[in-house]
C-alpha cells in the first residue's frame, strides 16, 4: 500500500488468486493489507496496528467472560530456569525442541540458563505452590495475556506459525476434579464462541487424541476448523492437567477436616493464530475481509468526486460522516487528494473494511448514498436520514453471511469415510474427514505416517461407529475429526 | 495473607514501620497485599491480580489519550538481532551491561545472538525504514504495550527495579522538527496527568541533564516524584530522538518536492514502575492505600456479627450490598466465617480498600452504616439511602487528600541550595534539593561522587538563578531538581 513519493495509484491489489495459489495469496493479503510484516529475525513478525486492533478486541471480550467465571489477570515471569522446565518430564519433553534459551546477561555468563516461556505451567506453579495451602485458597483461577516463544524450524506462516506469538493462558487449580472438568468445558465453549460470535469462523470441539493432547495433560479439548485450502487448524485448547502437575510441584492443601490433598489443575490458551484463521476463512481475491464484530472500522465513505461538484459532494460526504459519530460503530471518511475513488474503492476493499459508503452527485440529488457490502459487493441504496440504523442492521447480517458461508463451506467439505479407500479418496480431494476410528496411537501413527494427515479431535458427542477402523480394521471405537493440519 | 490450614487469625499485618525501615516495610506491603511475589528467577516478580489490575487501569486510560493524538497499538518482536541493536552506537553502549541474551534454541547455537528487548527502538525503526517513503506516509504514530528486560546487578526491589518489567513504549516519526517537539511535550504532560491524576501522586516535569539523558536521544524530559524515604524515582520519560536514528537507519523519505528528507523521531515510555511509586507514597504502617481512581474495588462492607443478631445483620449488609451494585463504583461484601470483624478490618486495610463499610445491630437500629476512610481512618455515619450519592464524593475527598498530603509532603522537603554547604547539609538530611547549577557533565559526575546524588531534571520554566553552581563555583546556569534517585 506504500506510495513511493508521489500519490501515483501503483499497483497495490492482490494478484495472487486465493484457489489457485493460496500461501502467495495469504501473504499479499497479510501485507498488503497491512496486517503483518516480517523482520529481521526469522520466523518473528510486527503486528501491525490494523491486525493488532483486533487482537484487542478479542482481549475486551474475552476478559469479560473470564470476569463472569471469576478468572483475574496477572503476569508471570518471561523466564523460566531449567530445572523448573525440566521438572515436569513428560511437559518437558514435549517442548525441548523448541525453547529459546538465555544463556548469558551482558558480559556475565548465566550459572543456570533461562527458557522464554514456551508456555508457563511451571513458571506458575512454582508460585501456586506457595500460594495454595488451604481449602480457603482454592479455587485459584488466573489467566495472563503475554508472548510465547516456541522456536520452530518449520517454514513460518504470519500469525499461523511464528516463533514469538501472544496469546492468553489460564491456569486455575481445584480442590474438586468435578469442578475442574466443568471448567475444562466451559473455556473450551467460550473459544467456540470467540471464533464463532467474533471471527465468524465456525469451529468444532472436541477431545484430543492421546498422541497430540498437550504434554503433561490428562486430556486436551480443542477447538479446530477447516480452511479453503483444505487444511484444518487448532487455535485454542483447553487442557484437564489433573493432579499431574501439583504432584510434582507439591501443589497441595489441608482440607477442611485438615487432611493433605493435591489439587486439580487446567490450563487453556488461545493465541493470535485466531487471526490467520479469521484471513484464510473470510479473505478473497479483493484482499482482507474483517468481520463486523472484530471490525475497529466499520464503514468508509468514499465521496464520488466530479471538477464540477467537488466542494458540494464533499461537504455531503463529511455532514453524513458527522451524522454517523457517536454510534456504536465506527465510521471514517477517505478526504485524500490524488487518489481517485475507484482506487479508494479497491483500498478499503483489500483492508476488509465491512461497509463502503459511496456518495456522489446523483446521490445528492437523490438523498441517498450507496452502501456496497465488503462480504458480497452488493450495492444498496439508502436514503442519508436512514443510513445511521441501517448501518447496524447491515453490519450483522455481514457478519451472519460471513458466518453462514464458512459453515456451507466446511460442511461441504466435510466427508464420511468408513474404510480406507474412502478415507484416501477424501485425502486426495482435500476434504475435512469423519471418520471412524480405532482410537490406538499406533494406528494414528501410521495414518500419519502414511498420509501426513492428523486425527483433528473427537466430538464431544459420543456417536458410536458402525464396523472397523478406517485403518488398521480393527473395531472402531470412535468417530473421530482427520485433516492435514497447520 | 495465607491462613495456613484453619480460618485461624494468624498474625497477617505489616511488622515494619515505614518510617524506621522502610525497605522493610515496602516489601512486607507488597506481599502481605498480594502485590507481587518474588519468583525462582532473581530479579523477577510475579504481578499478582491486585497489581496487575492497577496497571490495566492505567493501560485503559492511557490507550483513550493516545487516540486522541493519533497513536496506534502495534507489538514488534522481543527479540533484536545483535547487528541491528548495535547499529546506533550511543544508544549500545547505554544498554550492553544489561542485556539478556539468547544464544541457543533447542540444540541448535544461534549463527546470530539475539538480544531481549532492553527497549525497542532498533527493531522498531528497523521497520519504520520499510513503511516511510512518502511524506504521505508521515506522521507515524505506534504505541506498543509489552514487557522490557534489562539484567540490573543492582539489588531488585519489586516494581521499582526488576530484571523483568512491563511498560508501553511510543515512537513517531515526523516530517517537521517542530511537530515532533511538540509531541514530546504532549507526552510527558500525559504522564504527569497519570502519576497525579490516577496515582494521586505529584509529579515535577523537566529536561535530563546531558549526562542523564536516553543513550540516542538529542533530549530527555522526565516525570519525576520524590518519596517518603527521602528518594527521587523516575518512571517515564519523553525523548527527543531528532534524526540520530533516522539518519543510521535511513528512515528517509521524499517530501512534496520529490526531496530526500529524513524523519525526525520520538520515543517515550512509562513502566509498571509507577505502581512502586504509588505504593511506597500512599502507604502506611497499616500497609497499602490504593488512590480510588486506580481501584477496582472500592469500597468493603464488612457486617458487624454477633450471634444474636447475625442473620439480621448479615441480610441487611447483602441488602446494602445490593443496593450499591450497578454503579461507577465497585463494592464487595466479606461474609467469609471464622474471621472476626476486627480481622477483616485489618485485612482490608492492608490491602488498601479505600473505604470500608461497617454496618452493625445498632447500625441497623439507626438506619445508618459506617464509612471509614482508608487514608484517614475518619468514621463517617450515614443513613442507608444516602450511602449510594455518598461514595463517589468520598472517593473524590480520598483521591483529592492523597494528592494533597503527597504534596504537602514534597513541598516540605524540597529545600533551596545555593552553595556546597546548604546542598550537603539537605542531602544529609534527605531532601529534594533544588539548586543553582553550571550544567556542566563533569560536575555532575563530581556531585555524584561525592555525594550520590544527581542531577533529577531541569524544570521547564526557566527560572535564572543568582550566583555560583552549588558545587564548582562556575557561574551556574540553570536552576535543576538533585536528590538521591533510584
Amino acid at each position: 500500500m506504500k506510495q513511493k513519493g508521489k500519490g501515483k495509484e501503483v499497483g497495490v491489489g492482490i494478484t495472487a488468486k486465493k484457489e489457485k495459489d493460496f500461501s502467495e495469496w495469504y501473504t499479499q493479503v497479510v501485507q498488503k493489507a497491512e496486517l503483518a510484516d516480517y523482520t529481521s529475525v526469522s520466523g518473528c513478525i510486527v503486528f501491525r496496528p490494523r491486525s493488532y486492533a483486533i487482537w484487542e478486541k478479542i482481549r475486551t471480550w474475552f476478559d469479560i467472560e473470564l470476569k463472569k467465571l471469576g478468572v483475574k489477570n496477572a503476569y508471570f515471569p518471561l523466564f523460566i530456569p531449567k530445572h523448573l522446565l525440566e521438572k515436569e518430564q513428560e511437559h518437558i519433553e514435549g517442548f525441548t525442541p523448541e525453547v529459546a534459551w538465555v544463556t548469558q546477561a551482558g558480559e556475565t555468563k548465566l550459572n543456570e540458563w533461562l527458557a522464554i516461556r514456551p508456555t508457563s505451567e511451571t513458571v506458575m506453579y512454582d508460585s501456586y505452590k506457595k500460594w495454595i495451602n488451604s481449602y480457603r485458597d482454592l479455587p485459584l483461577k488466573l489467566n495472563q495475556w503475554c508472548n510465547i516463544v516456541r522456536w520452530e524450524f518449520k517454514n513460518p506462516i504470519p500469525f499461523i506459525r511464528t516463533r514469538e506469538f501472544l496469546w492468553q493462558e489460564g491456569h486455575t487449580a481445584f480442590a474438586d476434579k468435578k469442578d475442574a472438568e466443568i471448567e475444562v468445558m466451559d473455556i473450551i465453549k467460550l473459544y467456540k464462541r470467540v471464533y464463532e460470535e467474533l471471527y465468524a469462523v465456525p469451529a468444532f470441539i472436541g477431545k484430543k487424541s492421546q498422541k497430540e493432547k498437550f504434554a503433561g495433560a490428562e486430556y486436551t479439548t480443542s477447538a479446530e476448523t477447516f480452511l479453503p485450502n483444505g487444511k484444518a487448524v487448532q487455535a485454542a485448547t483447553s487442557h484437564f492437567l489433573g493432579q499431574n502437575f501439583s504432584k510434582t510441584f507439591e501443589i497441595n492443601y489441608l482440607d477442611k477436616k485438615e487432611q493433605k490433598k493435591y489439587v486439580y489443575q487446567n490450563s487453556w490458551g488461545m493465541s493470535t493464530r485466531t487471526l490467520g484463521i479469521m484471513i484464510m476463512m473470510h479473505g478473497d481475491n479483493k484482499g482482507l475481509v474483517i468481520p463486523p464484530n472484530v471490525a475497529s472500522l466499520h464503514a468508509m465513505i468514499v465521496p464520488i468526486i466530479f471538477e464540477k461538484t467537488k466542494v458540494k459532494t464533499i461537504n455531503a460526504a463529511k455532514r453524513l460522516h458527522k451524522q454517523l459519530q457517536g454510534e456504536e460503530y465506527c465510521v471514517d471518511i477517505d478526504l485524500r487528494e490524488g487518489y481517485s475513488s475507484g482506487w479508494k474503492f479497491n483500498e478499503w476493499e483489500m483492508k476488509g473494511v465491512p461497509i463502503r459508503i459511496e456518495i456522489g452527485p446523483k446521490d445528492i440529488q437523490n438523498k441517498q448514498a450507496v452502501l456496497v457490502r465488503r462480504d458480497t459487493g452488493e450495492k444498496i441504496f439508502v436514503k442519508l436520514e436512514q443510513i445511521k440504523k441501517k448501518i447496524p442492521k447491515l453490519l450483522k447480517e455481514i457478519q451472519q453471511n460471513l458466518f453462514d458461508k464458512a459453515k456451507k463451506f466446511i460442511k461441504e467439505n466435510t466427508k464420511k469415510a468408513s474404510n480406507w479407500l474412502e478415507f484416501t479418496t477424501a485425502i486426495r480431494e482435500k476434504k475435512l474427514i469423519y471418520g471412524q476410528w480405532c482410537g490406538a496411537t499406533k494406528c494414528e501413527e501410521e495414518i500419519k505416517e502414511k498420509t501426513g494427515v492428523k486425527v483433528l479431535n473427537i466430538p464431544f458427542k459420543y456417536v458410536k461407529p458402525k464396523g472397523k477402523c478406517v485403518n488398521c480394521n480393527n473395531k472402531a471405537s470412535v468417530m473421530a475429526y482427520f485433516a492435514k493440519s497447520y
